[in-house]
């Protein structure tokens, strides 16, 4: 037997939030994280909003304690995490047939793994964190096994660890196909269109507290399939015809009817949470005011300019293209605080008092105290590989460095 | 030629509210007002909540004025209101078939109308008061004119008057039967069961005030057939099912389903609103809080005891049944000010600090500063005829007389 290989293996990558325009609610398989049916999203720049994973495996790390995992400086327990666990798992098999198929290649399969993970997202900001940290980990070890896989065959392998992590591994519009094996093998990202084909897509965040805790996603998502009269109709028809539509549009840079549809699926997500039982409520009145407030921009500018969506939370995401951006960020900065952080480089040079004059008084005040913060960003790339690494080069943790 | 007969001829009705517990939501017809979905309503008592109408009329009253209507002070021009001509006209057709057929009647088909009408709802509390009003307009012209049709087939043209008007005519029970024909004879109420069958049963309602001004349930419910997806199946699937449940439920005095079914329903019609385009909201953050104080007293006690519903506004009415009236009634007497208006006979002997200690505190907090007052009510009879009169023997308007 060779002598032991004392190097630390590493390799970094930032990936992105993404936020669907079709929304993901319902899962065929709740293991294997299967949906009941297509999504679609845009992933949204890294500037502003990303996970940073770095990944790396040592035959010098101790094999007492198996693989960890580290979080915002916190250490996980990994061995808890099914999910994580699958993906780890799955990432394992492929470099196992790698290193099979190559005896030269070292052993890394068979190491144990160290993984260091940070966002930069607000603290208590509400904002889904687990998608990019899905895909920074998934990314972060393939790069680390040097795998051969596609970021579609990698999406199927995120899939597991959260369902909307596998939008995360592309840049652009991505589409999330629901499949139909049994075994999930068709469950996977693929990218509508680049950032590049449409790369003025913007996105203003209100971040919007309540008080009131959600019901977990995974949690209110299976109490809406098994309960919800309305939401059989959703996932067999709506969501399809959308699907299409939406895509149609994205080709077509058509955002008037991007908008409309962004718009009507998160109500319909939303009304289905609403026909769950007992009822899911995640929008409230401060969102509502949002909604009421985008239907008042785009009547004042006699055009769809803006368009809202909401997750499993009150927070809305406001999508808009670049030309508009003074009138839809120039408008809501009046409404809002125009000394609250985050509107620091956005021009307001056009004169918005017409659209301020269009708006519901209710709604702006509403707006006006409900709203903690914004992030402007746009749409972006998928992960990227980096070289600031969360693990020395003797395999010590870094945290810290990279925000 | 006959003298001209200067008799004033009389007829006084109150009339009650209905709260539906399966909703009536979109028409098939809207000239007709024929629905796409039947509903079932609880008929409320007229202790509590009322219109008192006075159907007069006279060949000494002005025909230059034609018909008239006086409604809580206010003269309203009856020649605008096509639905007010349609009862009028449909009423007048059955009693010219009397005097046709018996010509020793007099011809009070001939005679302008003079109808004064006034109801004891709380100003401004948006209750909806066109049900009780046009139930009582009908009833009282019909018992004018002396008319020999039973009460439901008198719905079929309170139901032009405002399609909930129909089940205002029969007290407890009653259903709303959509029918298919194209002429809407078939679109009538029914009674499932009156009062007596089951009088335990009580309602709380809760004024919520909202400074947003609602959509006109006319134009909600036209847009939301126009444009919901989920509408559909509401329509087709979701109701006709319910409909058979709930009058199980009634049969069988069965609360657990009624109150299930009633809160389902409440929550489907308003989903679908959410899902209307532009999307319509009648219910807000206090209504939510109403909704999780029920979920909570209900686990609280182990069992359903009490169900919320709303209509086309923020409003909360609370179904439960008198055996559990201090249960029910003393832990929202204690969530909102037990000072405020409408409490007044309530009992509070029994300890509910398990209840009030199960309550979700922001929830709470939400209904003891948005709810501005309460009406306690129960299940009651249809229209009663009265001798209190709001116009003279000589044809005055006699107003605030009733209340």
């Amino acid at each position: 037997m060779a002598g032991h290989d004392q190097k630390v293996y590493r390799s970094s990558t930032t990936a992105p939030v993404n936020i669907a325009v079709i929304k993901y609610w319902g899962k065929r398989d709740a293991t294997l994280n299967l949906p009941t049916n297509s999504s679609l999203s845009v992933t949204l720049s890294q500037t502003d909003l990303r996970a940073h994973t770095t990944a790396s495996c040592s035959d010098s790390y101790p094999y007492s304690e198996g693989d960890t995992l580290i979080l915002n400086s916190t250490p996980q327990n990994i061995h808890a995490s099914k999910r994580t666990l699958a993906c780890l798992s799955d990432l394992r098999i492929l470099r196992r047939a790698l290193e099979d198929a190559d005896p030269s290649l070292p052993r890394l399969s068979a190491f144990p793994l160290r993984i260091v993970s940070e966002n930069n997202f607000p603290t208590a900001a509400g904002l889904a964190s687990s998608a990019a940290g899905f895909a920074a980990l998934v990314r972060a070890v393939a790069d680390l096994y040097e795998l051969p896989q596609s970021p579609s065959e990698l999406s199927r392998i995120a899939r597991q660890g959260s369902g909307s992590a596998c939008r995360s591994l592309m840049g652009g519009y991505v589409a999330w196909r629901a499949g139909s094996a049994e075994d999930g093998s068709d469950s996977l990202a693929e990218q509508v269109a680049p950032a590049s084909h449409w790369p003025e897509m913007r996105a203003l965040i209100l971040v919007i507290s309540d008080a009131k805790k959600d019901v977990p996603s995974t949690e209110g998502m299976q109490s809406t399939v098994a309960t919800s009269a309305l939401f059989p109709s959703r996932a067999k028809s709506v969501v399809p015809e959308r699907m299409t539509a939406m895509e149609n549009a994205i080709r077509d840079r058509d955002f008037a009817s991007f908008a409309e549809i962004t718009m009507r699926d998160s109500n319909n997500f939303h009304a289905t949470c609403l026909d769950t039982w007992p009822p899911i409520f995640y929008i409230n009145d401060t969102s509502r005011a949002a909604i009421r407030v985008v239907h008042d921009i785009n009547r004042a500018a006699g055009e769809t300019i803006c368009a809202y969506t909401f997750d499993a939370g009150p927070n809305a995401v406001i999508y808009y293209l670049e030309e508009n951006s003074e009138r839809v960020l120039g408008t809501f900065k009046q409404v809002l605080n125009p000394a609250m952080e985050g509107w620091a480089e956005t021009k307001s040079a056009q004169d918005v008092t017409s659209f301020l004059e269009a708006l519901n008084s209710r709604a702006v005040e509403m707006l006006n105290t409900g709203v903690s913060r914004v992030i402007v960003t746009s749409v972006g790339e998928g992960p990227l590989k980096v070289s600031s690494h969360l693990v020395s080069e003797s395999g010590d943790i870094l945290t810290g460095s990279s925000n």
